[in-house]
């Protein structure tokens, strides 16, 4: 399988990786306009299968780290990707094949696509974690037992770093750590692994799922929740207004909550959101209606758009949907890793499939 | 010029790398016992004269980039050189010929003796500052044009970080924040340079006049603080008790202050030191006896033994000197890099000899 990325498959993937983003991974309109802006000057981005790549060839696994708030106004300037690709050839001494997005959500899900299609780089039909995580080792590859090193970060005044971190929890304080001195976020890679890796610590497919939401949405006539919830396969917790917002920036991540309040059906129902970068439960009454790692988005309730975390506000009309996470999420490590104790919450992951059951 | 740093001469040393350190440069006493172990184990370190080398072979400058607070309690394994080493030849290519100390300031005018012996290399009799300042782009490099990159940086963990930087200015942003997560210190490399640049781009002599600076003092019968200022030309601003210290450990530096209250023929006199790792400035009735980048060290008035910002207490029996530094920091963009007005303070620069003759 091959694919060349036109304008509407761009245009539905961004709104695919806005709901996979969970609120999170970098507001995906900035990624669209940097992956049209690319489409226009250099072609079309190709997505390929895993397995139309020889085992032996390197993945750049890619994507930027810090606070999504920041990365609105903070643009890229297109060419950190190679900048990337040079340092980590360089280190390996060996040359990347093709470019994978660390997290298909949000705007982490379209730019790798608009920095492989620059150096002629296909990309992969495939991320890191099937949505969006804050840190850095909330990957597959690091479930797999994948080597995050060498690690690279840039950032668009030409500074670089290379790492070498003694685990991927010293990656994440490593690099979280320059992209606050950066000015919030900067672009980097980390996970390097052979094809033949990678097709064993992946999820597989997700640019493609991305893809199909974006279609479904486009083409949904009357209800594109419905529509959406029906290719997602996903559960729609709640309809209702935001009631309040509070969020701040610091340290490299967005932390916040939101509140809802139920309307029409769900009226006399609250809804509340915990977020860092990303919407990590969802509660109601104090009662957990979904948490990481499964997938809590934020939807316009018009238009079924997902609403990135940094612009959720007041008197916004949304629908809450939750969506089954990537199934090695719910393994031993994969919750260790990002199921609620990882965030700090003292209570044990049931999936949504389970507590939606239980609420219908 | 050879010479093989024998026990006496690196207990010298310790003392001279006290005396240059104005307070700063990390406690010497951490950096003596690590060159005697080093010394027991694998024989002493060879310090070499610029002169001795080929014009093309390489200097490592190397040292602990932090908060000399944390540097005694978090103590170097040993090895930090020799990775520091081992990721810059990588890097360039090119083999180290020998190291040298980025200041010569207190533990840091030991440590890479210590690492250089280790590797069989010698360390060469010059630095970058003749003195301890706290930040990255405050060497003589710098002042001389020469490339901060590539920086190398590790921890006793087994993290390394490798740095492009657009700037030293950027180089101290990075490392400073690298410096942070590791727990407030980190050993590091940069600036790396020929031997022919090192000639004009360093100042010369500094180990040897360390070694001459302890000689005196162990030497001194009866009056050591003459025998100092004897050897350095220094001044002597005041002598009293310590009254008053404030020290605060934030992002990579210690700040604070520290009163003395003049006894003896100084009975009414008060003296204010104003710190940022190395002390800064030194006030009397807000009038200024001495500040950067001269340098103010502050004695114990019995042992004439250079106390650190960090050990300095309440009730210290204390003698204050002012010496000159290096003639390079008194050019215009000697003063911009670490002039008064480069730590925030708004007064011109006006050198100790002409302030202490004024005084007199």
């Amino acid at each position: 399988m091959k694919r060349l990325l036109d304008e509407p498959a761009l245009r539905s993937l961004a709104r695919g990786c806005a709901v996979l983003g969970t609120g999170g991974g970098g507001d995906p309109h900035i990624g669209l306009l940097l992956a049209l802006q690319t489409l226009e000057e250099v072609g079309p981005a190709e997505l390929v299968d895993l397995d139309d790549l020889e085992d032996d060839e390197l993945i750049m696994p890619c994507g930027m780290v810090g606070a999504p708030t920041v990365h609105i106004e903070k643009i890229e300037n297109g060419g950190e990707g190679a900048v990337l690709r040079e340092h980590l050839e360089r280190i390996t001494g060996r040359r990347v094949a093709a470019l994978m997005s660390a997290e298909i959500g949000g705007s982490n899900g379209l730019l790798p696509l608009a920095w492989a299609a620059r150096m002629g780089l296909p990309v992969v039909d495939a991320d890191g974690m099937g949505r969006a995580f804050p840190l850095i080792p909330q990957v597959t590859m690091h479930l797999a037992g994948i080597d995050p090193n060498p690690g690279v970060m840039c950032d668009e005044r030409g500074n670089v770093l290379v790492f070498r971190a003694v685990s991927g929890e010293w990656m994440e304080r490593l690099e979280r750590s320059a992209a606050g001195e950066f000015g919030g976020a900067g672009a980097a890679t980390e996970y390097p692994m052979t094809v033949g890796q990678a097709r064993g610590a992946t999820v597989r497919g997700t640019v493609s799922l991305a893809i199909r939401i974006g279609d479904a949405l486009t083409a949904a006539a009357g209800d594109p929740i419905a529509a959406l919830l029906a290719v997602t396969g996903g559960f729609r917790l709640l309809s209702g207004k935001v009631t309040d917002v509070e969020r701040r920036t610091t340290k490299g991540f967005v932390r916040g909550s939101v509140e809802i309040e139920g309307l029409g059906s769900d009226t006399g129902r609250p809804l509340r959101l915990e977020i860092q970068n990303e919407n990590l439960v969802a509660l109601s009454h104090g009662t957990v209606l979904a948490s990481v790692p499964d997938l809590i988005t934020v939807l316009d309730s018009e238009t079924a758009d997902a609403i990135p975390t940094e612009r959720v506000r007041y008197g916004q009309r949304v629908t809450v949907i939750a969506m089954a996470c990537a199934p090695v999420w719910r393994t031993p490590f994969g919750l260790e890793m990002a199921g609620p104790r990882a965030f700090g919450y003292d209570f044990d992951y049931r999936s949504v499939e389970e507590l939606a059951g239980a609420g219908a």
